[in-house]
């Protein structure tokens, strides 16, 4: 906590955590959902849910006699935890503490070749996120703001968080989403996500992030207040969807990085309810700041961001990239290197099964910053790092 | 058809319906789901399935045992009708030829007031439109495109959409949208829509938009072959979701205009699986013309759309925008014309329920224009026109 609350003294509020501006000296009644199998907040209930099927009998009562008055009531957050979602098709799984939700590949989510776009799986943890949150019964009026936190002025911000894609769903596939969260350090929270094909079970994606909270007027990180921790403390369990490996420290960029775009202005459509940036299009800029032929011939199997402030919407914005040394082996740039380089093998095993295949499988990995331009001094916005393989036209399933 | 075909030789491929370029050599089985409410393809069944609650002892066993072998079979498009799509959510209605989706508005949908964005709307129509096609048995291997389209080198384009949003609905609350098709003319199909509180009933928004065929090698309008119109037909219903008024034109606008943004340029997040920009991106390109101010103190209550030809990816792209007369009156330019305007008026009428009440209810319009720019010529890519209300803090909801 103390090394990073030195780099971190006004850090992004995005992903599922935003602070409310809009509501928040409003009064709010949350009317709980009409439900039959409601469970009064009590965890690791004895009620075993693990799919949706199971609970069909029970969803037709879910749901229906909701009372719309305001915002609030239209939303309908439960102020008590639930076990069933009929309308997200969403479940509380691992013992109780866990979530999972069913989602269809919708078709504006997909890209030019029919597969989930980085930005929409994005959006879908932050969505998984957030409806773990709302049946928790801990949702206050705001992005992910527990009631605790909300007394205490506290908002989360994400400090660092990490993708492995290994197969990208397509246009119309199922999938489940699990998310949970532990304890990170004394003060912090972890959440993962696990993605995968629920024909087969088979995991696409997995995904972890590090959170802290931060007061929302001083814009000051804070410690976990006890009342927060005992709301919160509960949901935690151990389990990681991604091995932790002593965690690679992504460089700082500076102005000799490789690609460059400058003057990158935040548009209406990219600010979210705080009038910042949004993290979905942090990620944007950062990946066309990669040349179109590596986008095209490769797809992204891993990113890794570390943030470090927000971005408003009057900020100019850099977006730097750099590959790393072996982008030349890949025959991207410097023929001339690649050949002299390559020179003194045989084509038998450049053809072959040899070296060329083994370049070609080796990940292309790219370091990034997204910095902000003032006139003195450039203020980090969010380092990162992606990696890339190539992309394959028949995907490796089996029955 | 004749007038149009004039003015629209190369038209946008846009929303649900895209010719298919990926997978359009391949040879693809189609497996049905395992359904025990499948109905053969029958018209206008005697199941009348109007909720999902009412089926929900038949959705379990609804698709789970997929066989997962390549992109088709992961897609997992039915051949035959289907009445109940458990996954989405969604259902065939109107005795059999309509379709009903319950979605809830999520997280990354809403802009920076909590309500659904007009750009997420979009795109749940072009989602449930899809999806309806998808549960009639008769899509192909493309985006919306029949088995005889697909037969007949034939996809959809769109020549005309039009939207009226009284209510945007707000993050987590749930909502029915209905879509069907009728007739257009000899050779066009209407599509309609319309999004309602599922807890109320109340209508948020309608649409409605035309379609015509187009010969996907040489990109000129086609009739509806014989084959086509046995397989959509029997869809269609006479219902219409905007009453046809006389369609006021949409004036051509020149440099002249009042607003423009110029040296638009489309990014590669922005196009779709034809390589042209997306339908979504001309919207935001139309809406960010508008000046911040108008922006933030309306909202869009309806929006009309006359595809001309395809934006790609290389064209540079200007938009167009003057708004209609009475913008002054609303105190947003030229301050000083509308104080004079209103010397002679008695203040009391002014601050009452007068003149200035009368004013400010009265939709502000816009027309839009986006083109590409050529060397010698300007192309018209798309006109546009928009109507705007004063954001009003409560929403009239009565329980």
């Amino acid at each position: 906590m103390r090394t990073m609350a030195a780099t971190f003294s006004y850090p992004a509020s995005t992903y599922f955590v935003r602070c409310c501006s809009m509501r928040e000296n409003h009064d709010q009644v949350n009317h709980q959902m009409n439900s039959s199998i409601r469970t009064n907040g009590s965890f690791r209930s004895p009620v075993k849910v693990e799919s949706l099927s199971q609970t069909a009998s029970t969803i037709t009562t879910l749901g229906q006699a909701v009372t719309i008055g305001e915002n609030g009531l239209r939303q309908n957050i439960p102020t008590k935890k639930q076990l069933v979602d009929p309308h997200r098709q969403g479940l509380i799984i691992e013992g109780g503490v866990g979530y999972r939700q069913t989602v269809v590949i919708r078709s504006y989510e997909v890209g030019a070749d029919k597969t989930a776009t980085l930005e929409s799986i994005l959006n879908l943890l932050q969505e998984t996120a957030l409806n773990h949150v709302w049946m928790s019964g801990l949702l206050s009026d705001g992005f992910g703001a527990t009631h605790g936190m909300v007394r205490n002025n506290l908002i989360w911000v994400v400090s660092r968080m990490q993708v492995l894609i290994d197969y990208y769903p397509i246009w119309g596939e199922v999938v489940e989403i699990d998310t949970w969260v532990g304890a990170s350090g004394k003060n912090g929270m972890r959440r993962d996500w696990l993605i995968r094909s629920q024909a087969t079970g088979h995991i696409f994606a997995r995904a972890t992030s590090t959170w802290v909270m931060m007061n929302r007027k001083t814009r000051r990180l804070s410690k976990m207040p006890e009342e927060v921790r005992a709301e919160v403390s509960p949901w935690f369990i151990e389990k990681q969807a991604i091995k932790e490996d002593v965690q690679e420290k992504i460089v700082k960029l500076d102005k000799e990085a490789k690609y460059m775009n400058s003057d990158l202005k935040p548009k209406r459509s990219d600010l979210d309810m705080n009038q910042h940036v949004n993290n979905v299009k942090y990620v944007r800029w950062m990946l066309e700041t990669i040349p179109d032929q590596i986008l095209e011939e490769h797809q992204l199997s891993g990113i890794t961001l570390e943030y470090r402030r927000e971005c408003g919407s009057s900020d100019i914005v850099q977006s730097l990239c750099e590959p790393e040394e072996d982008e030349i082996l890949h025959g991207v740039v410097e023929p001339d290197y690649c050949t002299n380089l390559l020179n003194g093998l045989s084509s038998d095993i450049i053809n072959g099964s040899g070296v060329l295949t083994c370049l070609e499988k080796r990940p292309l990995r790219y370091t990034h910053l997204l910095q902000t331009k003032g006139e003195k001094q450039n203020d980090e916005i969010v380092r990162g790092r992606t990696t890339w393989k190539r992309k394959i036209s028949t995907m490796p399933f089996s029955t």
